[in-house]
């Protein structure tokens, strides 16, 4: 017989994008950094002795909350440690929608919120953006509509690299009875020139929660850190009651500390990864995709007419460079580009070139 | 205004043993190994170059569940990677127990069971052990009767250290319609007379599953690595569909494959630990305290008539010796002490000495 609840029987599981390790392959399909964490990061790895392992870690994680609070001049109490950023999206539905209860997203949006909603049976309810990647105008009020107890944007969004202004989460908070879910996975690629900040919106507030990670921003994505942004009233049930007591372990702990206290090597390569995506973004204009600006470490491009995304993709990982190809509604004449180093933006062009000139 | 799930909102977290990290305290309160993980941990953790940690790591942990399935002589297809034992019972809750469907427990058992299941709004059904810490006789009807779902027994027992039998638990799962989850916690520290294995158990049927930690057989708690053991069609849900894609880090997954692959070092580990569980069973015992026997790395003991385990507890925590005091029905005459190494178990019979005789 089988075991499994209902809706878990019922569901897909979430695909991650292909993980190779082979040298050879250039790697654009899942918005890694393309540079290596800190060196400070690789000190703290020298620096711990495997003895220490014995021992249970802070429950808490509190050296690294309180670099993060001094990162974000707010205080430990607004901040929860997790493992990855997903572990946030996952106790943030735990911990605040009932099962039975909707959650809203925009679509299309990243498609784990479909799955986390799945497995804790919560309906799903989604708003389709404006041909332009715009929230449509009443969206608040599509969210009332459809009785939402929780809203999660991923600013910038995923997979089109669009941000929403501070102002307009400012307006959405406001006029909102639910929970928004901001999920930054991305937005330390921001333009600086932006001065673009929620995290005042988020501890002020007792309706709103930022999702942070050092997955892409600090070139983590193998230790799986994040944490969670917030009023201490929302961060409290989180962090004392519905985490696992131990969520992140004690190396993990140790390097986002150091990654998150040495923000200036990690702000160089959000630099760099901004100068060589708007290369990119015009090369591919040039060569005559279709490019939605982006504020994101990746850049999501159209296929010129008669071209088949799909096809592309296959071609593409025929010669050992990865993208990401969506088999779903208005993303099919699209590849999602993640932003590599130069010379893997310049194999990528050159792969392109061959094709479309 | 609280955005809280009532059931969140209403119960109480979990917590902790005390973790402090003084090299003054001798800690005997949260059954850590007193020894270090093995020198291949040590010599992996010296062999990872922080740049790889860029990428993200193996979703499902391939070298790890490689060398555990070497380990047990079993298939990858038996074994989930987790986050620590903890997440495996998490998860197994969320794929296995809608809301509303009953978990079945003993009394007492590991705390964090009741917490897991007011998360996920399951009720617990609590099923006393007899003076003894045996099971009742009629356990099985009285998880039929409670309409149980599910069945989680912590082998050898917390905090008693007493050890069901793979026959007993044979005969639970046989005549048991629900699944039983049995976390092993403890199992690496039982005698090998006992020839204790009830991995074939798990594999061979479709409603058993275990729970293994490197946190205290491989001395890493620090590092946070469980796994769960079970049919294959047990395994799969949790491992393509409720777990988060990435619940396992790149160097976690090193460490972890490198303890389970020198597992001849950890095996000398136990054997000291089972020594010296003896020798301080038969001491606390010669002090007037009663002991149960125990299969773990801890022991209960019952103090003398006319004393106080809470003040006890108290006393030895101002002279820098941590151990667990339990504030709940049966145990509260009664103090949970980790095994040390001979030194610490030295100190802790000194202080002891001085007050009981």
């Amino acid at each position: 017989m089988s075991f499994q609840r209902t809706n878990i029987a019922t569901m897909a599981g979430y695909v991650p994008g292909e993980q190779v390790n082979s040298a050879d392959v250039i790697k654009l399909n899942t918005n890694e950094n393309p540079y290596p964490p800190s060196p400070a990061v690789a000190a703290a790895l020298n620096g711990i002795d495997s003895a220490i392992l014995r021992r249970y870690p802070s429950p808490t994680a509190v050296s690294f909350r309180e670099a993060a609070a001094r990162c974000h001049g707010i205080s430990v109490d607004n901040i929860v440690p997790t493992n990855g950023g997903d572990e946030l999206l996952r106790l943030v539905l735990t911990t605040f929608a009932a099962p039975g209860e909707t959650v809203a997203v925009t679509r299309p949006t990243y498609s784990l919120y479909r799955v986390l909603a799945e497995i804790q049976a919560n309906p799903l309810h989604e708003i389709a953006l404006e041909d332009t990647w715009d929230l449509p105008e009443d969206f608040v009020r599509q969210l009332s509509d459809a009785g939402a107890k929780m809203c999660i944007l991923v600013n910038p969004h995923a997979p089109t690299g669009k941000l929403l202004p501070v102002a307009t989460l400012t307006e959405i908070a406001a006029n909102f009875d639910g929970l928004l879910l901001v999920d930054e996975a991305y937005v330390d690629f921001v333009d600086p020139a932006r001065e673009h900040d929620a995290v005042p919106l988020a501890v002020e507030r007792d309706n709103v929660l930022l999702l942070r990670t050092l997955s892409k921003g600090y070139s983590l994505a193998g230790l799986r850190f994040g944490y969670g942004i917030g009023s201490a009233e929302l961060i409290h049930p989180i962090l004392y009651k519905t985490r696992d007591s131990y969520n992140t372990d004690y190396i993990a702990q140790q390097l986002a500390a150091a990654a998150i206290q040495s923000r200036d090597y990690a702000e160089n390569t959000w630099e760099k990864v901004r100068q060589a995506r708007e290369a990119l973004a015009n090369a591919l204009t040039q060569l005559g995709f279709g490019v939605t600006p982006s504020q994101a470490n990746f850049v999501l491009a159209t296929l010129p007419a008669g071209h088949s995304a799909e096809q592309l993709y296959q071609q593409l990982k025929s010669e050992n460079i990865l993208v990401r190809f969506f088999d779903q509604e208005r993303l099919r004449d699209k590849l999602r580009i993640s932003v590599g180093t130069p010379a893997e933006n310049a194999t990528l062009l050159a792969a392109l070139t061959r094709k479309f000139t």
